[in-house]
């Protein structure tokens, strides 16, 4: 399983939220799939897309400590340039924030080209016109340097570590207000289907609670409490 | 002093700031007293409690990390279940902040059983959800995976370090838009009462320094400041 | 160049963002001037300001650990009635943030005395008060406890460190939703100037990546694209 | 199996590496056993013992902050007389380095009560004199203030972190000059057999590579090297 | 109380460990006066000596970061030709290790000027040759870059934090194998005196531990020890 | 300049120490060289070698968390193998201690292949093995874990960060007691010539120093000096 992602599945993991997507794939024996500190400059967007990776080193000053960028010769702008629809740019920026991984321009760029969304470990500059950007996107800090300062672009599409988590190029990445999962890509579609009727039961396990129910019988659900969920199905 | 809060107390805790409680306590030489870094998810609610503390240990493969939990067995669920009407849950999360320390299907069992809110020092998930539900929340961060990933409950109502502060059972927790302050429960009723005289006359130094008063004689108000302010009263 | 700021350089600071002037600084060798982790607690105001700095250093108990203060010794009092028009207070508190910095009635102070500003590498306290407050305030967190738990004053307007960028007095400070960029005061003038043209150019140019136009030409814009420009000025 | 270790498993342990250890602890899924940057004091010492935990809260200034301790009330002195043989004393200090855990007149007590060793996730002072004490002594950081500055103790006994690490009463530690590893207690016999045989094996291996083998066929060793080395045991 | 150390309260500090200076400290209400972290480089020697500050704030492009120093003008180096005879360098620089505070050539001056000992809560360079100069030498780690690529020194002789604690010019610091104390100068004398005198007990005290009495009359001394105590004196 | 390091910069840059290269790298704008933190295993033994890069990236659970190491495939046991005669093998573990990064078994054979030493900004296990190993190895700290619990190998031969230093592959590393340089390759001639210059120079004005000469026109040498200096080659 590594082609595109189908639109079924795509719908589905665009319904359901990373909290039950983390406990989906915990229950396949995955524990870190969340991106720790990485938050969203526009919480009221969501997102699922296919990972386009960007790896950065530290800069020095031999490899271009500058605001100016070639084009042609820098991974970053060729990262950009490469990101299909329904991709979202994942950048391993080593969890630094003493700089901007990339800024509202490239982001324009991006959202041009079919971006799903943009995720990075470090910091975005130009954040207050991010927020008016139509372009979910998630990060650890505001920083109004450019990325030049503190990273150099040298990879594109090789497995990353982003916020601690594995990222490898293809996996499927949701987001939402609480912030991003990362899943593997070949479980993608089960976990679709899964978190969805978990997502179906916890609901009307919710309703029992706010009711009034107790936890025990209820949360989880026994028996007796399926049985009712699944009469209301 | 150490059986339930006065209505009283209660009352005039729940009108004056967590800054003016600490305050207070460092005029008794309680310098440690606000949960640094513990910040509300719902600014708008405040809150005044009496501690219903829980305590995690670090998580280990023998003592279940998963997505199931036993209500009969597990320290965490037995503590949401005990928690009873003006009690504020105060998690020992060891400061971590790599998964939750509950969720919103507990939390909205917790504000049916009458709790006034929860703390933590760690973080919690279904944090869009939280922002729904009607109840003072508490915590570092959000993060979307259970507990058991990180955490494993082993006692409540003991002794707790949370955000470095010591809570005891039966301590009174005060927290608005700016944070939590640990009262120790013998000190409430007179701590109340005085911080309440003390943000009147804040009150009326506020209004002078903003009508261009210099803070020499204002604040702290001389003799004259303070004869004016009980002229007002 | 060290007199007062012109409303000329005053007026163009105020229309560009952090993120142009830390690359005009960048530009002329300078890396670090953005203050790292630095957030306003009223993002829909910006300043402008020149740098009055206060120096704390750890609180001992021979040096006063209480909730009193004396206006005419204590130096973080005398500091802000010094503060003049156009000044911004720029606090050294180590980057520490167990205890305020100060809270909203000096603040109130400041902002009658005409300040630009107040920008701390700690916490500040009565932050729902500082809300309500129409003065650009910038913090790392949000702490209720007065400064003297933690720091005593000790200097006034001598180079201090914050969120380790160095802060010469006089020096111009820029805040906006992002942040606060440090602006050497020689400089001051001509990357206002520049700061402006640079912005001016970037929109033209985000225009046309909005439109649809790729990287390659555009940004960083060729020869073509400047003309273009130059022809819409 | 919960009783005393055997003296022969006990044998084993002293004889096996913490490497090792954690080996074959990860083998039986447990990830996370080996105490982060807790570090001997005494590396020519090493120890093998049951635990007895010992649970520091952040101290406050009603449960005495001071340099006076009661030996009838002070959990921290009761758990000193009720450490036995063969115990090690292992203390929750919340990994806080800002202060003691305990000094060495106390630790002279536990040798002479027959303790294996003294392990903490927080700081020892007066460690001049633990590097002549015949102890193994295991911290993160030497700090001379005493303990009541930052810690209250209050219990002994229960299941404690340490270094991230769960150790619960009775589980098997065992430190050499590398740190120390926590083995749960019902699998300490045979995971002390097992890491013995697997040392044994390694030890082949390594004198394999040393003479300059591959590392394929040799680490990790086929079937053709495992029969070179049941031949020569 | 203000002028030079005596001779005898110096002899005094030097005969006592920096542990038991923190109690006595404590014992008068200090409570942070070990430096955190501020380990030996040559933990064979201690000293006694008076602070000379020397206060560092982040290096700016403006204000020289190169490997050249102007003796004239650079306030490390006029510091450093300052410090007379029984004087300790303390260095405020921020904690921060990236970049040493000073070398050993700066050092071996110090030394020749008939410094007491160098502390800085920062890193030092050519910390091997440290290894070799008679010189008591405290800091947080090694860093073979220059100061100036992190630190621009401002002032000498002023209040500085050093590792989080306050250092008045003219402080008393007292250094052993385990760290670094400081001494209000004030209370030098008395400080002196009697930890001497709690050391000589503390002395018996531990000889009947080690000797296998149990910590209950013995430690804390009850009435009947302190007797005997005084009976060997 | 490009291809293998000629003997006569590798004797000069064996006979000068780190913090004369940072130095002489400083001197040509390079700021960030030293690896801040990695610490020698055995400070006795210096190495100068060129970069052999293995990347790092978070462990998860598909991957392969476990204790056993497929040779073929790899990419940890691929570099070993790949490893020559003056190379030093370069671990780029995000910094993260929580795991080793290699062992003593594969540093043996990296030994036997002629490998000039070992550096990784994360942790190593079986340390005491390495303080018996006659290899220059350098890290953050010690772990028992094996490095599958928290590092997947991805690549080798790449551009990497190691303690936030761009490491190229390729670059010339130079360890002693103090830590590890990076120097670039381009730059390793030139820079050794003008190191031992530099050496050379500083000792006599080391000497002088140290026999009583004042910093002023001995550090940094004037003419004079410079005069005298030369006289003496």
């Amino acid at each position: 399983v590594t082609g595109p992602l189908s639109a079924e599945t795509r719908t589905k993991l665009a319904a359901v939220s990373t909290a039950t997507l983390t406990s989906q794939l915990l229950g396949r024996g995955f524990r870190s799939t969340f991106l720790t500190g990485v938050a969203p400059l526009r919480p009221d967007l969501a997102f699922v897309g296919t990972a386009f990776t960007l790896r950065y080193v530290p800069a020095r000053e031999d490899v271009g400590i500058s605001s100016h960028f070639d084009n042609e010769t820098n991974v970053q702008r060729l990262a950009v340039e490469s990101v299909g629809p329904g991709d979202v740019l994942v950048v391993d920026a080593r969890g630094q924030t003493g700089a901007a991984s990339l800024g509202h321009i490239l982001a324009t760029r991006l959202l041009r080209r079919g971006a799903a969304g943009i995720v990075t470990d470090g910091a975005l500059r130009d954040t207050p016109r991010f927020r008016e950007l139509n372009l979910p996107v998630y990060c650890r800090a505001a920083h109004a340097s450019v990325s030049s300062i503190l990273h150099h672009p040298v990879e594109m599409n090789v497995p990353i570590g982003c916020a601690d988590v594995l990222v490898m190029p293809g996996d499927v990445l949701v987001g939402d207000a609480e912030g991003v999962v990362v899943v593997p890509r070949m479980l993608a579609d089960e976990v679709a289907e899964e978190a969805l009727q978990q997502e179906r039961l916890e609901e009307f396990v919710l309703a029992k609670i706010d009711a009034g129910a107790p936890l025990v019988g209820t949360y989880p659900p026994d028996e007796q409490t399926r049985l009712e969920f699944r009469t209301t199905q």
